[in-house]
């Protein structure tokens, strides 16, 4: 007999992540540098502890807190994410932040599998950065997307690449599949850059243009999930600012930058596209456990988010330069690898004759030496324009506890000096 | 310009529960018997309180709990979610209800809809109860499947139309696109009935005696969502007890019996289906929040979820008793209705000339005299093997205050003895 299964389900092969954890597991003594976990050690324990309390001892709150809510999310949480995001983008334009275009979710991974749900259909394309976050690549092979690499800069998407695979998909009149174009913007995963406002704006330029050819709008999906992971400086403004009203979807989540097992994920939207995805989500779940969004909600009002922050991104400053250091002394100097400006990650470029892919010998002997990166060709879409890169390494510092960052490191580039 | 959305989202309406509680917020006096919400009052928001307080101050439990988790749930609470169903049913086998079997999700919807995605192709067909959980239609209707509606005896599904609706799909050569036999089976959402434990395993051997034609497996969803919600008596056996090992996919949830706005909901599935349903719910979220699964886990251990079912279902069943009081007293003569003995909800059934879908003048009589219902006719499948009936209701006692039951029963009674 044959299996039940739909085609979805066929497509939808095990995640990277899930042979990585298991290999973390078979190896007690391994030490991730994969996972892309959020540090323990500055997780706002005390600060949930007390939020919760708060929210459940009291009588205005504790009840509805443990009561189904509205699919789109809680009107106040949904007000204070808004406005949390106008004023990261020091904007005024209410209309491009407004209430009714946000949506909460659980976590933004949600809204990324939401997103390709409402826009598109199998063999739809979607344009991706080469590299970008494997998980999302996932999703566009479970949906039977097609999926086209644009180069990555130091500053974000190579504009120049961007407008020739847009002129050459409208050369083979396959413009009218275009759907979206899916930016990591903040610290990418994984290279830890950080698309500039102006390659934002342009890039919306650029889309713009080819939109007569392709018959319907073309958006720019901004995933923001790093953004307040900065170690300093100023905040890069969100493509939500460029003006290009109804084209950007844009998402974001505070599971990384406060409480990550709470997966309390939003987006401000296109309105079509809210409608669409609010549809959706009332099949899906009718809405994110109110009793997380409460949390939420309370933390930013009282400030306890705010007062968190200085925090958070202060430890992973000091843990990306722990990994700084150790990876000045320990890797070959022939490895490319830039010193990340906020995230939780690095993106080493070894020379291109030694391979870093799971079936390396690289991986196997850094396997062997109780070390694990992510390997770089995981975060590379299927394009037959090019070959996947295989001689990268995604690095994180994120989950790695003080004392494995150098000693993690350090095996890494042992082995690494023994390839080269 | 054309819209870029998607096939499915053009699919997908805006589901009847956003009208109706737009319908409740456009209508300040209205007494809605017409959400599905559990009762405010007995939400155990003290026992909440606790488990979290205890599982944050836990410097062992505390960090863990904010952090990410895995895709398929804490180990632990699958452990007591796999021995609690076990339990319930009196069970002394281990295979069916292995942990490696048991996943936990957002609410048991989420799994509703992965069962979906991971079973069916558009086209494909499923069986229902008529009429059946409406939400779960909608989910059917935005993967472009096709329903069959199967009648609905007072102790379940009539297994005779069961017979004959996949006899005549095999006639018509369709039996190849029939994946599964939705059924919600426990005081089922929207009639309160229950199928008896015989009757699943009657189904369950219809089912297999189709299958060589079909030439693949044909499940039975179980859908257990308001099983806990028992007012007495015993508890009738899960269709895991029936021996047809890898055909039942079982889903429930906690939210109803213990904290809803947590919505931690659970399903025990053939290895195949639990398989592709963790490769899926990678992409959709790898991993329902791990703070309220530490909360589930808690709850279960130390004996609070326990100590609460006791409380809630003496709650609901002198919530029903009002109701069926109510009633009694109120509606005419002619209408026929069931005393529920679980769950939220009160079937009712009017003479046929009396229509009750929502541009019906009951409907709309009823929301002038602010009171509100679920239509009849949103429970029940499209089948162009008969016309939807339009002359039912489903009244809920869950989420209405005491004080309303009579009242809102009193307010629909004087409308439909206007009607009749």
């Amino acid at each position: 007999m044959k299996s039940a299964l739909s085609q979805l389900s066929r497509r939808t092969p095990e995640p990277a992540i899930s042979w990585l954890m298991k290999l973390t597991l078979d190896h007690p003594k391994l030490i991730s540098l994969a996972a892309g976990f959020t540090d323990s050690a500055s997780l706002p324990v005390d600060d949930v502890r007390a939020v919760l309390d708060d929210v459940l001892a009291s009588p205005r709150r504790g009840r509805p807190a443990l009561q189904y809510g509205s699919t789109v999310g809680d009107t106040t949480l949904r007000e204070m994410t808004a406005e949390h995001v106008r004023k990261c983008d020091g904007s005024k334009d209410a209309t491009s932040y407004a209430v009714a275009r946000t949506i909460i979710t659980s976590g933004s991974q949600q809204l990324l599998y939401m997103t390709t749900e409402a826009l598109c259909d199998p063999g739809d394309i979607v344009l991706v950065e080469d590299p970008t976050y494997f998980v999302y690549l996932g999703i566009t092979q479970s949906h039977a997307l097609r999926c086209r690499g644009v180069k990555l800069d130091a500053d974000g998407i190579n504009l120049a690449h961007l407008d020739q695979v847009l002129a050459e998909l409208k050369r083979t009149g396959e413009l009218r599949r275009v759907k979206l174009l899916y930016l990591v913007s903040y610290f990418q995963n994984p290279t830890g850059r950080t698309t500039s406002f102006t390659k934002k704006q342009a890039a919306l330029e650029l889309l713009r243009r080819y939109e007569r050819a392709a018959g319907h709008p073309i958006y720019l999906l901004e995933d923001a999930a790093y953004r307040e992971l900065r170690f300093s400086g100023d905040d890069e403004r969100s493509a939500l600012a460029a003006g290009f009203d109804g084209r950007v979807i844009y998402t974001g989540t505070y599971s990384k930058p406060f409480a990550t097992g709470a997966r309390v994920g939003f987006g401000i939207l296109p309105l079509e596209i809210f409608s669409a995805i609010a549809r959706i989500k009332g099949n899906h779940d009718f809405g994110t456990a109110n009793l997380l969004q409460q949390l939420l909600a309370h933390a930013l009002s009282t400030g306890a988010y705010d007062r968190h922050l200085p925090i958070l991104r202060q430890r992973y400053a000091a843990k990306a330069l722990r990994m700084t250091a150790a990876i000045r002394k320990h890797f070959p100097a022939e490895v490319k690898w830039a010193q990340p400006r906020g995230g939780l990650y690095f993106w080493a470029q070894l020379p291109a004759r030694v391979k870093s892919g799971a079936k390396s010998k690289l991986f196997q002997t850094a396997l062997r030496r109780d070390v694990l990166y992510v390997p770089g060709e995981l975060c590379y879409c299927g394009d037959a324009a090019r070959r996947k890169p295989n001689h990268e390494m995604r690095i994180s510092f994120g989950g790695a506890k003080d004392r494995d960052i150098p000693r993690g490191i350090e095996r890494l580039g042992a082995v690494l000096r023994a390839m080269s």
